[in-house]
Parts: C-alpha cells; sequence; structure tokens
C-alpha cells in the first residue's frame, strides 16, 4: 500500500491507449511515466489529460524504472513491440490481436515465455463485472456441469471499410473477444468448429471476401457446447449477452443500461437503446482490466488472459474461418499443454 | 354465427386427443360428435368430460354429418388414418410427425391433395400468442428484412427411454417443432443444414445412438441464418425462446409465467421457475390451434400449417441428422413449389 | 367426485352474470340449473351459451333442487335477494358492494348469518393468482411482519357519467376492492383512515361532487401502513400492482401481459399495453372465485371473503369519504369481532 | 476549456467530504486548493488522495483565489459557515439540510442572497441519471399533465441511535429527499400535507420519540397528488424508486443493478440484492453534482437545488411533523415567490 508506485509507459495513444491511460490514472499506486506515440498531437493529449511526458520507444523501453508496458499500437506493430519490451524484461499489457498471422503470434508470444516476463491479452471482456460472475457461479458449482455456452454479440454498425479491409475479417476481428469468452466459460479444450456466415448488412463486405452476419458452433473434448452469434448491425445498440445452461441449472448475463426509466403510454411501455459505442459498453471492464495488469506488474496472483489465451483464440478464428469455406466441422489442433 | 354447428370426430383419446376435445368443448359452434380409441377407459374419460359418445374408426370415418377429423393417435397410425379420412372426404387434423418415414409421410399427404381434403398438421407452437406476434411485427415489416433467428427450446427432462427408444431420435422428435418454427419466421425456403450435438444429460440416451443436447444451423436461400439450440434438460423448467433480428431492429419472445410475483429478501430477489409440463406452456396454443381448425374445416381464410409444412419440418429434420452424422454442411432437397 | 353436481341458480345475466356463467360451465361437477333476469335477451344469451333454462327468481328460489344462488344484478337489488336467499336456504354469492348504505348491508348479512347460509362477497381478487401468493407467502413467514402494504390501481378510463352518479363515490365503487385487498395483506384490523383526493381527470367528476385521483392511508391496530393510490385513468392500461414490505424483506405483484413480445429498433426497446378491460385483467381470478364458491357450497374447508368482510370494506369505504371531507385522519369503529 | 481552473476549497473532510474531493479531482478544470477540518487525520487522507493541502477555515475563506466553497460539516455548523462564506464572496455549495431550525436556515439563505453568491444545496438525487431523466420527460410533455407521484425511499437499515437522536427526526432527516424531489418533479407548489407513521422496525427509535415507518400526503396548488412512503428498513437493500403518472401516460425510474446477472434453478430465478449503501446508490449523482456546482462556480447556466428550495423541504418536513402530531392535513405556509 504505501510503496513505492508502479511505474508504467504507453506504447500508442489512439482511442484505446488514451482510455487505458486515464483508467491509470484512477488507479492508486501507480504511475503513467511516459507515452509513446509517432502523432505529437496524440502524445499532447494524453500529456495533458493525465500529467505524463512524451518519450520514444526506445527511451521508454530503455528506462529501467518502467516495469510495465501497455502497447496499444496498430495490430502489425503487436509482435515486434512484444518481443522489444520481452528483451527489456518489462510485464506486458497487448491489445488483441496478438498478430493476424498466427506463427508470427506463436513467435512473439515465445520470446515473452523465454525472457520470463507476464504478458496479458486486451481480452477486456473477462473483466466485465457480469461476465465475471458468470465464471464465478460456475466456477462455485451453482449451474452443475456446464453443457451448452450460447453467446449473442451484435455491433450497432459496421466499421468503415478502410478498417474492414484490414481487419482479417469477421472471425479474428469481431468473433475473437467471443471465442475467448468461449473459452473462458466452457471449462474444456474447443476441439472442433463448424461456422455459417453471410454477407446481408452491406453488399461491399462481401464483394470484399468478407461476411457481416455469422454463427459459430465449438465443441469441447467432452462435448460441451458453444453457439456464437455475430452480427455487425443491431439497430437498437451494442447487444452483448451470454447464457450458460449446466446440469443444475442457467446463469445469464444481459446488456448493462444507462437509465432505469420506462415510459408508459397508450403504446405501451418503451425503455431506452442500449449503448451504441463498445468503450461505454464496457466502461468497467476496461478500468477493470488496468487494476488487473497493475497488479501483475507487481506481481501479485491474479487471473488473466495471457499469450497461450491470445494464440487459442487466435487458432479458433482461423479454424471457424476454415470451416465456413470447407462447409464442414473442422477439428482444432491443440497445444500440449492448454489450459 | 346462427348455421350449423361444425360436427368432428376424434381419433385417439390419449393425452392430446382429451385436450383437444376439451378445447373443442369451449369453441361456440363446434360439436364432437365421436370419439374412436381401443382403449375404451380413456375414450369414456372423454365421453364423460364432453358428451360426446364412443365410435369405431369405421363409424367415425363413415358418418357423412362429420365434416373433420382430428388424429391424435401414435405416430405409426397417423399416415394411413390420413388416407383413410382423406378418402372419406374428411377434413383433417393430424398431430406431428406425419410419420417417421419421410416417403411414408409424402403418400399421405398427396392422398389429402389429390381428394381436395384440407390436411392441418399440429405444430401448436404457430399458435402461441407471442410467436404469432412474431411473425406479425415480421410481416409488418416492423424490423426490416430478417437476417438472423435464435431459438431456444429446452424441456424439463427427458421422457422416458421406451418412449425415446420410438421416438426417431431428437432432431425428429424434438427440434421439429422449432425446425418448423424457423421456416415460420426465416421467410425463406432453408437450403443448407449444419449441426453438432452430445449426450450430456444421460449416459442411456447416447447408449440408445441419440442424442439430448444439440444445436442446428439453417442458412436460407438468400442468406439467412438460424440457429436452433436444444436440450432435454433444464432445471428451471420449460424454456421456448425466439429472436429475430432484422436490418431495422428485433424481435423477441420469451417465456410466460404463472405468477407475477416477486420476493425479495437479504439474498436478492426471485421469481417463480417455468411451466414444467409443456401442456401448460402451450395451453393457449393449444386452443387457438383448435380454433384454427374450425375455421379451416368452416371454408375460412385461415393460415394454417399444412402438409407441406409437415413434410419440410421432417425433411430438415433428416438433414440434421445426416449433417451430425457427416460432421457437415448438407444441402436440403427443395421441393417444386415450397411456400 | 362421483357425487351428484352442484346445483346453482343465476340471479341478473348482465356482463358480470354470464361471464360467472361461463365459468360454471367449464367447472366439472357443477350445473347451472337456472337463470333468471328480466332481460329476455340477456337471458336468451345466457341459456343459448350454457344450456340452461330461464326461470323467474320465485321459481328459482323455490327450487329445492337449487343449492346456491349467484346474484349479479344491479346493486340496489342486492340486499334483498340476500335476504330471500337466505330464507331459502341457499348458499349465497353477492357480488360487491352488498349494498351502498352500510346499515341496510349490515340488515342482509344479518339475515345470512340468522339463516345459517354461506354468504361470498365478489371480491375477485383474492383469487387473483399473484395476489393470492403474496398472502400466501406472507402466510409462510417468508417476508417477517408485514409493515408497509403500497397498492397502486388504475382504471384505464373513468366509466359513463351516468354509472359514476350512482355508483356511490370512488372509495365505494372503486377503492372498495383495495380497501379489501389492504384487509386480506395487513394481517390487523384497520383502526385510522386519511385521505386526499382531487378531479383531475374530468372536471364534470368535480362537478359532480365526485374525485378521480384519490390517495388513502390506513393504520392497522398494531401501526401498520398501507397506502392505496388510484385514478380513474392510466393511458397504458389497467394497472394494478402490490407491495407488501416486512421485517425480512418484500413481496410485490405486478401486471399480468398478454404476450411476452419485445420490440428493439433505434429508439429502444417496447413492449405492448396492459389489459384494458378488468374482465380481461382478472379472467383467471373470475375462474378461480367461481371454483371456490362451488367448494363453499359443497361444504368445503375453503377461504373466501364473507359478509363480515362485505361490511368491513364498506364501512372502510366510508371512513375514507370521512377523512377526504374532514381533512383529518378518522377512526374505524371495530365490530365486536373483526377477523 | 484552455480557461484557469475553477479554484475550489472543502470545509469538512468527513464521509461526503472526501466524496466530493474525490469527484471534484476527475473533472478536469477543476482544482481543490485546500481543505479544512478540525480532524487531521481527515484532511491528511484527503490530502493524500488528491494532493491538496491543509489550512483552517479562516485561511480558506480569505484566500480571494478560492472562488467556491463545499460546506460539508455537521449539520450545526452549515448556517454558519454559509454567512461566512456569503460575506467572503464565495460560491457556495451546502450539504443539506441548512439548518433543522427553519429561522436560523432562512437567515442564512437571506445572507446569501443579499450577498449576491449562489448557494447550492445538497439534493444529489436531482443529478441521478434516472431521476434527471423523470424530470426531462415530464418537461417534454411525454406524460402529459402531471397527476400523481409516487415515491418509494426504503433504507437498508437504521442509522445508530446516537445519530438519530440529534438527526431532527425522520421527516427532516430521511424524508427530506423525497420532499425535494416531489418539489423537483410535481411542478407546482406544495398547499398541503398530510402524514402517518410508526416505529415498527426498532422500539427504541419509537421510545425516542421517532419513527421508522412512514407515509406522507402531498397535495399541490392545482390538486395533483403525491406520496412518499419511508423505511429505516429494507432487507433487500437501498431501495429507491418513483413513478410519475400524467394525463398521457406514467414513466418510471428504478433502481440500478450492479450485474445483469440472473441465475435460474429449480426453486426458479434470482437476482442481486440491491447496493446497501446510499454512496454506491447514488455515486452517478455526487459525480454529476459536483460538476454542476463547477458550472455554478463558471457562471454556466444551469439548473441547480438552491437556498429556497433548501428551506422549502425544509418547510415542507415541518409540515408533515406536524401533521403527524395533529392527526390532520396541515396547510404548508407559501413563500411569496416559490417556482
Amino acid at each position: 500500500m504505501t510503496d513505492d508506485p508502479v511505474r508504467l509507459g504507453l506504447l500508442g495513444a489512439g482511442r484505446i491507449g488514451k482510455t487505458h491511460a486515464r483508467s491509470m490514472a484512477a488507479i492508486e499506486g501507480v504511475r503513467l511515466v511516459a507515452v509513446a506515440d509517432p502523432d505529437e498531437a496524440a502524445v499532447a493529449a494524453v500529456v495533458q489529460a493525465t500529467g505524463t511526458r512524451a518519450a520514444s520507444v526506445e527511451e521508454l523501453l530503455g528506462d529501467p524504472a518502467v516495469e510495465g508496458v501497455l502497447i496499444a499500437t496498430p495490430t502489425d506493430l503487436h509482435a515486434g513491440l512484444i518481443e522489444r519490451a520481452a528483451e527489456s524484461g518489462k510485464a506486458i499489457f497487448c491489445e488483441k490481436p496478438i498478430d493476424l498471422d498466427l506463427s508470427r503470434a506463436e513467435r512473439a508470444v515465445a520470446a515473452a515465455a523465454r525472457c520470463g516476463v507476464p504478458l496479458m491479452i486486451g481480452f477486456n471482456r473477462r473483466f466485465d463485472p457480469s461476465f465475471r460472475r458468470l465464471r464465478d457461479e460456475i466456477d462455485h458449482g451453482r449451474i452443475g456441469t456446464v453443457e451448452l455456452v450460447q453467446i449473442t454479440s451484435r455491433d450497432p454498425a459496421p466499421p468503415p471499410m478502410e478498417y474492414l479491409l484490414r481487419s482479417g475479417g469477421l472471425f479474428k476481428d469481431m468473433m475473437i473477444h467471443d471465442l475467448d469468452m468461449a473459452r473462458f466459460l466452457v471449462g474444456e479444450p474447443i476441439v472442433e468448429v463448424t461456422a455459417t456466415g453471410s454477407a446481408l448488412v452491406d453488399n461491399a463486405i462481401g464483394d470484399a471476401g468478407d461476411i457481416d452476419t455469422a454463427v459459430a458452433l465449438l465443441r469441447s473434448a467432452g462435448g460441451r457446447l458453444c453457439v456464437i452469434s455475430n452480427s455487425r448491425r443491431a439497430a437498437y445498440g451494442y447487444d452483448q449477452r451470454i447464457e450458460v445452461h449446466g446440469s443444475k441449472g442457467m446463469v445469464a448475463a444481459g446488456n448493462p443500461v444507462a437509465t432505469t426509466v420506462t415510459r408508459a403510454d397508450r403504446t405501451g411501455f418503451a425503455t431506452d437503446p442500449l449503448n451504441d459505442f463498445f468503450m461505454d459498453r464496457y466502461a468497467d471492464a476496461y478500468r477493470e482490466e488496468m487494476a488487473a495488469f497493475c497488479a501483475v506488474v507487481r506481481g501479485g496472483d491474479v487471473a488473466y488472459p495471457d499469450g497461450r489465451d491470445g494464440l487459442a483464440a487466435l487458432a479458433l478464428a482461423g479454424a471457424a474461418a476454415r470451416a465456413l469455406a470447407a462447409g464442414r466441422t473442422v477439428e482444432v489442433p491443440q497445444p500440449d499443454n492448454d489450459s
């Protein structure tokens, strides 16, 4: 409590980097000592909001006082920065995905392991209070053995085409979060994946070879099932719900609401649409995620999604894409010791 | 209103037959003139409750005053009775499935068509007030173009093994209702089916070559998706929910409740479990279904699930079973003019 | 079960009488043997729907086979018919209120007591499944000692002025049901009443010396509180809710809904308005009420609102009116042995 | 945006003072320059958490750089500090109640008016997002003319007896918040108050001449009604709900929940209890309240509860106490120009 503060550096001052910087500012015992980004205006905004200072990547990684780094750059820089940070001995938090290429991602994860530094991947949904509670309820045996997990995950609207074209496709860009939640909740290694999908929201997405509406079926080693449904469109807002059915019962998590207000008139009862921005939907989760990373840097005994989790989700996304292309169930290659 | 009553006969005085008889008794302008069943006690109970009289199948079908028949016998008698009733010129209501064998079912449907009699199949869920409203909302354009249908359908507990062994398996016995709902709501012919499943509830079910937990993915001609999840087990009661997502919004139907009572104490808020018996869950639907059949017999312009619907659901159930066995997406053979 | 059926007569073939006749027709072991009403068309409709026969009041009360009567006439005939039926030795069900004049009502109740016949008053809400469950939860000690009861009771729209002018005013006509529910749930004699009210919905109501919006506060012998809020207007339908707060927790009952359908679009989530007709809102309650009266006639050990309950609710309505007029808390005269 | 920061001082470093200090720290463009409190440990905690400095009341009020002060001391110091801060020309935020004695409170409010400084009273519930929305919906005409407001306000458990004995009683200590909400939502001056109450939770409260369960009825100049029910006990947590019924419909605000998780098993469906601490229940409201005060200090055009609101709520609390004591409806003295 009265120890020296944890000292962190931020690589990448874009939207998510700035959010993490603000979260860190509200956590006691943590200091953001520097931020690096080629975009000077973005850096200036973070400096203004948090009182940190600008630095180059070299300076930041070379500063022995910096104990951990947050990698919030474009995806294609993730793997290289993980390796450099690992060699500098820093604890690492990296946004998902590690890399669109699985073997490139594997090399980065291996580097962190070789250097003995913690590598936490930005699967923020594991820190959403309601989803976290689903896992707790399962762990406490409240629903018996897990049998079927149903994940509904819908974005309000598709991202811009230029983003989509470099995103790696729906499975790696969007469903990867849900695939991680499936692993988080199913409780057994996933061994088979089946998928179907369509471009229904925007023809341009189909023309680009991608899909915007998809369902994936996962099957675990012990026959547990998981169904994930995704859409890039939900007129009523960002819709993220999970149900876990077990031998003794069910737990479900719904969408948080901005107000509890109900209106009633001649036409019926009405409540507000959902948040239409993921950073509002998961505001609590982002804060909790940063608190967890601080605990990781301090060496605390805290559960977090690590490099293997990042690889496993990526492998599932790849399997789903192959299953869709082949029109058949695909086996998921298992690592030697998947947890 | 002041016309002669519609005169109907009941073939089969078991649980569902008796329910239909009682529903008919509450509808104005309908008279149940006779009931036939080899089980004399069952016949006596229906006679007692409704004031109808016992008859043989021959008498009933040979009575020119009988305008329509309800076939509520064991499944293996359905097809033969459809054919005999059709030849007698009766309007026909037959419980699902028409037959476990698709080609046998096709012959029965063809007989009804040839004889020019209406053939209504007992897909009672189409008459559930909430599911019916989903269709109405779609038809009125409230959610735009349908993109994704999610059907959750769980029984409280598996039926007895002797029933299961002769049931035709989960797809034909249980999911067939959901497959019909998919056709009812997707709004386009289903052209592809994928499926996965496990025996998680009871090992005996797996030993018998069946499953008790399953998910099927359907894809329509225009790329619309439908996911159906089934389980033979739901500790909290009979759970039947549907969501339909479209380009402009969503409509969802949940489970009715027996009371609106909430209790709150130190441990939180609590409400009752769901109905644990399908005949309670669908009590309204069964009544509405009989009212619709009466309207059909009267020659009214009323929508109802007909022989082709019965065959199509059976074909989808067969396709799902083949998809599961093959581990791949299966094309659904299309009739010449599926509606 | 195999005994002779209970034989009942119906006095009054208006809206509520016809409803009771239909409820009776659906109960096994009950026969409606005759209906009496000066309105021949109304009688004919009941005869047509249930197969009973028309009779005069004299014939009906003089028929020794008739064991019980349902009094569903205009209010000003209730007391006299209770006395005549009591002298004929019939079990009696009478719609509320017994009479607008408390002493006239007392004489009728006394007559039933003197003749030793059961007298059940039509407080149908006691038979609503959700309100009934509130009482059961209290009786089972689930919320500890009752401390505060909150009753919200709103009609969709005021009745016609000609009805209102003869209704006895909001307290005797509308709040009387809620006053009975208060007695049903508070669990102690009510000793004090305070009230306030306004004519906000329709100036004509105020001009006639009545109110359309009112709140009454009740206080029991042991200091338990009950608040009843009434309005003759609720744009979203018939709104009837109750909360009971106790030392260990709370139980609440809400409004039933016609469908479980939710729609969601850009503007938010929407569900249907409530029932806008009390006979739909309380359809289950009316059926259960008739079943209870049949049990009473059969001599079964069944709880029901009796003559003293009818008098007590009437006394509370009178006290509320006096409290409003005087602008002060009014003591409620206690009978010798109120239960 | 790029202006000098607003400079504030904090008088009182107890629980609520510390909360306000933290809220201020998260608002851009605000600086807490000093904190004064005789309790050195409390001051040290605020200094540690926010980086402000300790000062005496004299220093703080004498510092010309301080533009506004937050008065978060014990109630009996409020009025004197309002007067001193007003004479020093500071904008003032003061926790409720201004004083337990209405005439003492009036002198303090008059001092602020005479000195021309803004005086904001800590009716935090006006800043709760859901309650704020009720007012917005009313202001936008969504429910027509307000007819009836129902406020349910229950604490999880009574405060310690030593607190209660100096609190001024339930009406001034607890219901005062609800009386302010009534004024906020009814939309017309309250002219009459009726009340009833009991000591049901703890006999010691009754022995001390106070009550722990109460209902008050308010009536506006135009006949609009408001009912407030209070209890010092709610086993399931801090329960704060409001319904506003109008000529065209209704708006209602419920309780926020910590997670959206539902559990279902053989016994039914369950969700968590409510927050059991008012500072968690109103966390958002406290933040919004501080943001509003900053806007007030900056001279922005922002609605806030002012001195007259503080006096009016106090006058209503006094009227409710007199109504309870007298057992009759009490007229509320109207100021010359209550808004």
